[in-house]
């Protein structure tokens, strides 16, 4: 048998944003356009999107799909709170994405974590 | 001031599921149905769901969106893998989620992470 290495198929990055003025978490089409900046940052491609608010002026839960997979968001402006999650595939760097929520956002803490998804063993070399 | 204690308001399931037969995962239909049931095990309630297969015989992508945050789904039938988000707030149950989708797609193997979103201070008593 070949040796194998390990490579994975996508990236996903969990940011919890903090401190973020509740006003920008309570507009749906502000942050659809936020998702599609930060997919086109990305380098990903936005094959469907969707935005739903709660109520007036309660929190938005939406999604882009991507070719590369999903950018998603679910705000909490009762707490200053979005949870946004980044999961890319291919060649698209999902930290390009997460930059442009964090200028758009302005949270005052901001924690990322970033997991590999789809461990695949793959051929090495010599 | 009163001394804090932290609460959570979201629980974010992160499951990848290998050694998936490839023809499960090639079915955008019934891999809605088994994220529906998979919603109403955890005790959540879909609001949107879009499901999107990227050609014929190959990979989905899709998503629920839920009054409690989201199940989503990419899937890779040429490497027999799926990976499932469950992301879900208030009283919702998210490893029940999880258990129908493995029962419906019986991974060989499954590799769960398990993320605290939001963490909130609370006051606590006494």
């Amino acid at each position: 048998m070949m040796p194998t290495d390990e490579a994975h198929l996508g990236r996903h990055l969990l940011a919890d944003l903090y401190g973020v003025a509740p006003q920008l978490l309570r507009e749906p089409q502000a942050i659809e356009r936020i998702l599609l900046r930060a997919a086109q940052a990305a380098g990903a491609t936005s094959i469907f999107s969707k935005f739903h608010q709660f109520g007036d002026g309660l929190g938005v839960t939406g999604v882009l799909l991507l070719r590369e997979s999903h950018i998603s968001i679910h705000t909490w402006p009762e707490h200053g709170f979005a949870a946004v999650d980044v999961f890319m595939c291919g060649d698209a760097q999902p930290e390009l994405a997460i930059g442009i929520v964090r200028q758009a956002l302005q949270p005052q803490q901001l924690r990322i974590e970033d997991v590999a998804r789809g461990l695949i063993p793959i051929p090495m070399e010599g």
